[in-house]
């Protein structure tokens, strides 16, 4: 079975942590707008492609044989001190210097998911570093909407969220091109995921790339929201479930959807998300999917179950073994 | 044929390059006093191993095949910029991490050999951080030597460099202390090789930590000097062929070697040269083993077919393919 995960930081690291218990062929589709850390300081640095949220996807597919996990480790260890490379990620360095050589992010990706021995693939959303751009409510009294610039400003703003945009820093005004492997993996999926995460900057940016919305829309994969377990303090302060989904429709009108899964304690009115599901086309699945021990974080195992269970008959037709038979029945 | 080159810098580099043309089974004794550039920086800001010189051997023994190519290129690869990582090669800042990460130095240059597909092996000639200190005679118009510290310092000095020591700048007052798997790898060495590279502070430090001198002493290996080219700007300036040996045995008076190698072209005097190689137990050996179109490096080809001259007996014995045959008539 052919999954595509779009996201980035934590939330995408949980749905490729459920995802990997189901197929090995797991593609992520990771943003790159982030701005913030040890990202930023590379992207204003060397002017690449912010590597955070894509090492953190490679870490997450990491293979649990040969080399795998010691690299994983390495990927994510953080210098400490208090000099020059006090907060890189080791990973983050070691893929800038692979952006540098190959001048190709997808063929880095490709040799650093070598590396880690990782069983599916980790595309960027885009080749060019982006920038986010919110209309933010409530930071003045006047009433007034303000425009927020990048991601770390928009995920901690005290203000509302309204709406984002993307820029192509490195062509102003420009319409930011989607990676070209990361529309074919969407277009050949069998189930594509979006969330959970940071709604404004980790889930909805990938929306707004009009190549790859066009091809969320269009494929004919099974298409499953995973909501947030808890608001996010910042740009989701307060957001019930149902208006998560009222974003995402905001963000892209055309997008259909078939499971919205959430969990069951996170979701104060349940008739309420499933109206909203269904408005967009979905069924809401309630299910115990959080961490018990960890506030906040998503428990893979039952992720995992949830998504077994939302795929029904597909997952059946395919087999435990993730073996793809996209001839099954359930086509 | 079991061969060990104890070095650093671009002198190693060059043995590095003509032994694997002779034998898959070379171990690198890498010095672990640089104080300059991007290792001096990792060194003094996070307190490990100046990754440079041992970096630079990976690269010098990085296979052909698989991922070997790339990943030396990855290695080698340095930031450009304006920045805090510019001048850092991604190999200094991923051999950091792995040290950090796996908190031994050899078992750290044991992965990233691996992630290379180094033939062979690359070995700190200690674990901890060394300091060379110079007396410097002719910085002063009083006669009187100075003492002057660090690598960097000592290898640009404009006086004349008499004599140095290590220090073990962890451990004040300390006796530096071998790595165990270097002390191993000279005493089951078949040929053992000091130079070429910056005398002072590349190739006689190794004399000087006790348990790597008494096993160069004690070694049944053969025991190969490959003197410079041309002499260094610095520290050797105005070193005759000859002072070059006679400040090797002033450091080590205890080791005899075996073979002498030179750069025809390099030998003004090549009866002196014989004559200071006999006080060492050595034979001369003068060849063309200059890059004839890059001044100051060796031709691997050129240096390689010397080395196998020298073996001599030894080689045929063992054979081209490198095979291990202790037990030849050349014992």
């Amino acid at each position: 079975m052919r999954a595509v995960a779009l996201g980035g930081g934590h939330g995408l690291h949980a749905t490729l942590g459920a995802l990997r218990r189901i197929t090995p062929d797991v593609t992520a589709v990771v943003t790159v707008a982030d701005d913030g850390g040890s990202s930023g300081r590379l992207r204003r640095e060397l002017g690449l492609l912010p590597p955070g949220d894509l090492r953190q996807a490679l870490a997450a597919l990491a293979g649990t044989g040969d080399g795998g996990p010691l690299w994983a480790e390495v990927f994510q260890h953080r210098f400490g001190g208090s000099g020059a490379l006090t907060g890189h990620a080791v990973g983050n360095l070691l893929l800038a210097g692979l952006f540098e050589v190959l001048g190709d992010p997808v063929a880095a990706l490709e040799e650093a998911g070598r590396l880690l021995g990782v069983s599916g693939r980790v595309l960027p959303m885009s080749a060019e570093p982006l920038d986010i751009e919110a209309e933010v409510a409530g930071l003045s009294d006047d009433g007034e909407s303000h425009v927020i610039r990048g991601q770390v400003a928009i995920a901690s703003t005290p203000g509302q969220v309204r709406r984002i945009r993307l820029h192509t820093p490195r062509r102003p005004g420009g319409v930011p091109a989607a990676c070209a492997e990361a529309v074919e993996a969407v277009l050949g999926a069998d189930v594509v995921f979006l969330g959970p995460g940071s709604w404004f900057t980790s889930v909805l940016p990938h929306l707004l790339v009009p190549q790859l919305h066009d091809a969320l829309v269009a494929t004919g994969a099974m298409r499953m929201v995973v909501l947030n377990l808890i608001p996010q303090p910042g740009e989701t302060a307060g957001f019930s479930p149902e208006r998560h989904l009222d974003v995402l429709f905001q963000h892209a009108p055309g997008l259909r959807l078939d499971v919205v899964i959430a969990d069951r304690a996170s979701v104060p009115m349940p008739a309420r998300l499933r109206a909203a599901a269904a408005e967009l086309g979905a069924r809401a699945l309630l299910a115990d999917v959080a961490d018990p021990n960890v506030a906040g974080l998503h428990d893979p195992d039952a992720l995992a179950d949830c998504v077994r269970e939302a795929l029904g008959r597909r997952w059946e037709a395919v087999g435990r073994d993730g073996e793809e038979s996209r001839e099954g029945p359930w086509r």
